[in-house]
């Protein structure tokens, strides 16, 4: 048996999410179906860094397998991606892994991009990628609305109610809101988030941005614990994946091409 | 009668080009439908600054009509939106414009931008914006090479049979190759191109960046002025013509947000 990690990229419009279901098909089930053809038919089971909701793309998800056999990494990852087809699934990178690592528990960091078009017309040539909001927003606001919720708080407030996580203490490293023309982009980095946290920050600030609510009702919903206090679950289409960090980075020596996510 | 200019975004995935023909929809064909709803059932008949081919994108095509009675402009714009959906073709920007000014006649420059995805996998996000090129290119080699076609020149060599250009002569001014992690962007500017010069010119730098060919045979190609000497067509879903340029920019004194092209 081989452990293996492997660098993803995926578009989620057509999946019901990273995880398994019975309601459609899933991004782990298109993986671990061509995984176990190369695994004489065996099941493999695969522990991912990030379980992306339904809608949501990946530009650089990290996941993890066992296969029995001797693989060369690059045959492997050319034979996934073969068997992959024709689904918009693809291994960007596949490494043998260190002894103890684990796609999901060893990463420090998980860096999300939202795309917001802000622009009148609907988007012709982003379809799926952004959530086009047309009344115009204030990026600056929201970026100055976003900082007060950095570093380690209760986010009770911006959990999905069918979150699992056991407690609703996180670390928000970073929540940067920029703007590029009529693209509002929002990054946001910690060492991991609840269920919808990235996307009912984004729906919060977008109030702010529109002038709905004052800069300071951010942290005062953030301090009342309680979902109904912050804004709505923004849209998944305009949320990727686009960092998973590791202290010892299992790509990083890896000499192919393809290692880096694309860019924006 | 007003004389309208619209700056327009699509994806050209589900149209024969810009240009109406009976093999298909065409981009015309749905500009054109739209505006003549709002033309008391009149037809219309739609100038444009490039006729993109089958597959070609636009982030900023203009295009030139004219209506009977009077619109406001931004309320024109969200009508023709209206209806053009579902397809994916908006006016990002309308104006009423200057007398004596052609969408096409008027324009003294076009920018295209040609994308090619180079890396082993193939795109999951990209598909349909880029050429997949799976061996490595040398950008920089494609780059030098490119310089010696800036300038004046019979561009025979890389002009589609069906080009109905009367002269092969053009004024090539920007031929840039650049590189940006696995993606390799191609920005070639001109007063006009021949029919496929753009894609003429991908397909043919390209083979330097793969290896096949010397630096030098690119230009050595363009002397031969015979299509024979270079390389095959790139396919059309890497490209998008990105800009128009006037010496009095129509759209410039709009207040319009939405007013500049997406960046890439």
């Amino acid at each position: 048996m081989t452990l293996w990690a492997l660098r993803l990229e995926y578009d989620g419009a057509p999946f019901v999410g990273w995880q398994r279901q019975a309601a459609g098909l899933s991004v782990q089930e298109v993986l671990e179906a061509a995984a176990a053809r190369l695994n004489h038919g065996v099941p493999v089971a695969s522990i991912v860094a990030g379980r992306t909701d339904a809608g949501v793309h990946a530009e650089a998800q990290v996941a993890q397998l066992a296969l029995a056999g001797d693989f060369d990494a690059i045959r492997l990852r050319e034979a996934l991606n073969f068997h992959m087809k024709p689904h918009p699934v693809v291994v960007l990178q596949a490494v043998p892994t260190p002894a103890g690592w684990n796609a999901r528990f060893s990463a420090t960091r998980r860096s999300y991009r939202y795309r917001i078009l802000n622009r009148r017309a609907r988007p012709a040539l982003l379809v799926g990628r952004v959530w086009h909001v047309p009344q115009t927003l204030d990026a600056a606001a929201m970026h100055r609305a976003a900082q007060p919720l950095l570093g380690k708080h209760d986010f009770t407030s911006f959990r999905a109610a069918a979150c699992q996580a056991k407690s609703p203490l996180r670390t928000l490293d970073r929540l940067d809101v920029t703007q590029d023309d009529d693209i509002i982009t929002i990054v946001a980095e910690a060492r991991s988030f609840l269920h919808h946290q990235v996307r009912n920050l984004v729906g919060t600030l977008k109030l702010v941005g529109d002038g709905s609510w004052p800069e300071q009702r951010v942290a005062a919903a953030l301090a009342a614990r309680d979902r109904a206090a912050a804004g709505p679950t923004a849209p998944a289409e305009g949320l990727a994946l686009v960092g998973v960090g590791y202290p010892t980075d299992p790509f990083a020596a890896d000499p192919i091409r393809s290692a880096s996510p694309l860019q924006p």
